[in-house]
């Protein structure tokens, strides 16, 4: 049999697509995967925009369209950047993608040559570690710190390791639920633009801010060289897999042109069903919806970790997103936990593989919402069960 | 700014899209796309299909799902296989793609490493050309001859050039609609399992077939190595941008973590969809109207064009698909012709792109599928009128 290409050997199937099968037992408790709540998707007012599209334009939303995507989706999109953000963004400089994964390919593609430097928040978002890898770049860690990246680190990155790409997630980081504040906004945009680097800016997690102010995008302090990555997968439906990608003038027409290579254009019947949707409800209300949700849900969790677990077991308190991070005390090993855990009948994700250094042995990433109150109660308490059994243990590492 | 990636050097932007641009001007009759017929799109039925699944597990049918794909699809790819080729295919070595091109840009990541050789038709489909193009092949051109490729330039092409992978379209071929023979089609495979090289079988048209008997896959004559990709485009509807490719247990894991890098998994909307319009319809039914209303387009323009077009001017006689071919004289200029032509307000697309080695020069494609009677008549009238002022200019290539 002809070899595999050289670059699917850097290439790892997704660690936690792995881990969601271990949980697929339904007596497990799983604070593991990272999903939306399915019952908060709009339903019916998709049903209604799928039957009026195909009614009233149904040969043409069923044909080839465009690479770029719909101008309908893409104009919204632009309007939402002035409403939400005050950003002036031109919508022909906005790509449709299938959602902000295929937006990582395509800069991949269209940036990393092999041995490429790329900058990656420690911990960082897993997907984006995958999509990268398959352009054979390396990795260099940026500890995320409580208020934004080590700014010492970012440098010493870019200057010495002569980094190419800063890939970052400012808001409600997956994994560590943290937000950069303003200062490390400005700080991060400064080292960048010094360095002639490219800032990718991913922010699926903005619009779920429970409380607390908005910030602006790093994207908004650069010169150049920002690509801002959206995506409907957590403010509509991930299932539709519409994200997008805004670019320059310059970079646009190479990511189109690997797009069209990658896929000709999204699906076109799907891109006229979220626009008609967007068009015919109101979507602050429904985001409105979704918040005080995951907030509740959020509360809870954070409420009985602190009634439960022991202290010296340090948790975030995200202002917003979808998870939590918890860091045991030195010397523990969260993989041991988590086998205390499945005996449990409780799941979570260990840390360790969103750190490209290898650290993070001690750190897990807990999902808050797609959990029901009643699950996350009984799911924290059976976690301080096992909490407790590992930190009883001489080592704290043994399974 | 930093500089793109090397590879983005080979990649071009899809020169039919940028002809598809001049045709814009409605006043143009073009035969340049490549369109299925939208008015035969079963716009009904998918309306019925998407309420119902929206009505029944919108829920579900919205959130992230397998990026193998939904099993109900896979399942009936498999039994059609089973049905129409009397292939005995597991339905989990099926992966959904967005198409044939995601389909393509999955093997080239998973196969292709930069200096590897592909084995092109000529000429060829330019899509595959653009998707391999990425991963900075060389392609080697085998030309297509009336009952399939020239054996002896394949062979040649894996063994003096070390061809690893060849990319063919035995049905109807995308530009020429040429067909393989039964011979043609075990000499391929011979030849491919000698050299131990892989067969990237795409059959976008295989079912568009008017007359004459199917012929069974190149991929069933071969030993190992072969994957055969499939799309929903001619046969449902291109907008819902799915298809699919068959691979064997070694290389499906890898093609599965590269659709992960790439986007996930398809939009589980639009499978779920599909799935249900394929389950509650009679496909083979609505296949027999397409392919009823193109033989009679092909008849027309076939017609049309022994009447009015010189005799020296040849032409491909396509027993399905939704291509003719057109050979000039010697020494004639397709691309002059295009000129020539815009100015009578037709359009067709030159075939000199289709070929890797730069030749081709007086061929052309002309597309059926997507042109009304009336417009078919008119548009060979005009391009007739075209062709005779091109061959009475003494060198017949000045525009």
């Amino acid at each position: 049999m002809p070899a595999f290409a050289k670059r699917m050997l850097q290439v790892r199937r997704s660690f936690i697509r792995e881990i969601l099968k271990v949980t697929a037992d339904p007596s497990i408790i799983s604070f593991a995967g990272g999903l939306p709540k399915p019952d908060l998707f709009p339903t019916g007012p998709m049903a209604e925009a799928a039957a009026s599209v195909l009614a009233e334009s149904g040969p043409a939303a069923l044909q080839y369209s465009v690479t770029e995507g719909e101008p309908a989706l893409r104009q919204w999109i632009a309007r939402r950047y002035r409403e939400k953000k005050g950003l002036d963004i031109d919508w022909q400089h906005i790509l449709i993608t299938n959602g902000s994964q295929q937006s990582l390919d395509l800069l991949g593609k269209v940036f990393l040559d092999p041995g490429d430097v790329v900058a990656v928040e420690m911990p960082g978002y897993i997907g984006a570690i995958q999509a990268f890898s398959v352009f054979e770049p390396t990795f260099a860690g940026v500890p995320l710190l409580p208020h934004g990246p080590d700014i010492e680190a970012l440098t010493a990155a870019l200057s010495r390791k002569k980094a190419k790409v800063f890939y970052a997630v400012p808001n409600f980081q997956n994994p560590s639920g943290l937000t950069y504040d303003l200062a490390a906004r400005q700080a991060v945009a400064k080292a960048l633009d010094a360095a002639d680097a490219i800032l990718v800016e991913d922010d699926p997690y903005g619009e779920l801010r429970f409380s607390g102010e908005s910030l602006p995008m790093v994207s908004s302090f650069m010169q150049g060289n920002a690509y801002m990555l959206g995506t409907f997968s957590k403010i509509a439906a991930p299932g539709l897999r519409l994200g997008w990608v805004v670019a320059d003038e310059a970079a646009l027409p190479k990511l189109v042109t690997a797009k069209q290579a990658s896929d000709l254009h999204c699906s076109t019947l799907v891109q006229r069903i979220l626009a008609r949707y967007l068009a015919t409800n109101d979507l602050d209300a429904h985001i409105a919806i979704i918040r005080g949700v995951y907030k509740a849900q959020r509360d809870i969790m954070l409420e009985r970790i602190r009634a439960e677990f022991p202290p010296e077991v340090a948790c975030t308190e995200p202002e917003g997103g979808m998870f939590l991070w918890i860091t045991l005390p030195e010397g523990c090993s969260a993989f041991a936990l988590f086998d205390l855990c499945i005996r449990e009948k409780v799941a979570f994700v260990p840390g360790e593989p969103f750190f490209v250094d290898g650290s993070g042995q001690r750190t897990m990433r807990l999902n808050f919402s797609n959990a029901d109150p009643e699950h996350i109660v009984e799911g924290i308490a059976r976690m301080a069960k096992a909490i407790k059994v590992l930190l009883a243990k001489p080592t704290c590492v043994a399974a």
